[in-house]
């Protein structure tokens, strides 16, 4: 079995549509590719018990949380105090992340403030999380790992730390390259789909002149998906139709 | 209070990554614009169990629920069945449905197989969602709308039923274009956003030799929206740096 994942994206802004989510498809991805399955994203508001809440749910239904968003120098400072709560654990200045705040703001005119100062508020016992792009560190605590909600700092932090994630077996995927509808094949697919381990997805194409389906099979075995996709391809043949497996 | 609303992204794609989900950006400001309020989107997988707990949870947590993908002529027809069962409802082949499709395909060499036909299962009770793209229709069954995941299909679909949703209030929006980094005005925004009825974000920006935070306001009531709007605005002058009501 792969180790699990669930992505928490934490952000009135993409509730309200003003900005659009680009971290569950790029961890998705990731985590897809360490053989670390994701089970489940959501979307929740920058509410204190609402985070407290899926937070709890969701770091005791899978291996390891991601959460995108809710931390920086900004007004809205309550996921940091949301998770510590959630872990019963209190928020202190933490000396690591003042001293790479003050370094980073250091020969900069911009005052490090107050509100600046804040970014160095971290639950007691949690392990930072390098931030290569603008020093205020995410951090980990228990299995939640807590990024930034801007796409390139969340994907610096992420790939910072992910060699310290335990992947599970990259899955073996498979396209097979179909010259019909998907409504043609249909059953193929569920016959080849219902086979333990192997997984099934089909996703239609068209350009002008020309249209067709790929099927795209999943599996953890490498050689079961193989010997799948043959199976696969050879029942699209005898229905009458193309059907090749993509190099 | 405006009336709430979340959304179910089913689609195995979604998770592993494959696919990148448009679904909730659209809906978010399809709704945002008519007064419901997003309360939270999630990802979930094709799996019947995993389908049945969260249509059951969010039914009952929000007014709407609006789900997308998971239906279609492929393998993975679970998701109508799941919907039904999450309500206790038998699935039926709808005849409506049926002459829609048979008409669809009628002037068509494409086969009308029994894949196709399945298309045409809907739970009993449910009310018919049009669908100008490809036929196959959605439905509504209770509060829950369920939607293709194409996102032409799915658009097409909600800008079709979407005027019997009854809206609310459209929430006023004010945009204070501030020279100068959201770290110096946190606490004023803070300030700002603890007043009843007005939430505050702040979206940095940068370009070449000059950066800026734009901080959005958002209330149900016009009139105090716009009266924080310009205290915010004072404010910022106050600290010492230039801001504007964008038009």
């Amino acid at each position: 079995m792969n180790p699990t994942a669930a992505i928490l994206v934490i952000g009135d802004e993409i509730l309200s549509g003003r900005t659009k989510d680009k971290n569950i498809g790029w961890l998705a991805e990731k985590l897809t590719d360490m053989g670390i399955q994701l089970i489940e994203a959501r979307v929740i508001a920058d509410v204190e018990d609402v985070i407290i809440s899926h937070v709890k749910a969701l770091s005791e239904s899978v291996d390891y949380v991601f959460t995108s968003g809710g931390i920086g120098p900004t007004h809205d400072d309550i996921t940091t105090k949301s998770i510590a709560a959630a872990f019963d654990v209190a928020v202190e200045r933490n000396p690591e992340a003042m001293r790479r705040l003050v370094e980073h703001y250091r020969d900069t005119d911009i005052d490090f403030n107050e509100a600046r100062q804040k970014m160095a508020d971290i639950p007691v016992g949690a392990t930072l999380i390098d931030n290569p792009v603008s020093a205020a560190p995410g951090f980990i605590l228990h299995n939640v790992h807590v990024m930034a909600g801007v796409p390139s700092i969340l994907q610096s932090m992420f790939d910072g730390f992910s060699h310290i994630l335990s992947g599970g077996v990259r899955p073996t995927r498979i396209t097979v390259q179909c010259a019909t509808g998907e409504g043609n094949i249909a059953t193929i697919m569920g016959d080849i789909g219902s086979e333990e381990g192997i997984s099934v997805g089909s996703y239609p194409w068209f350009k002008p002149g020309q249209f067709g389906t790929a099927v795209v099979l999943t599996g953890l075995d490498a050689q079961k998906t193989g010997e799948a996709a043959k199976r696969l391809m050879q029942l699209v043949h005898k229905a009458g139709f193309e059907a090749a497996i993509e190099a």
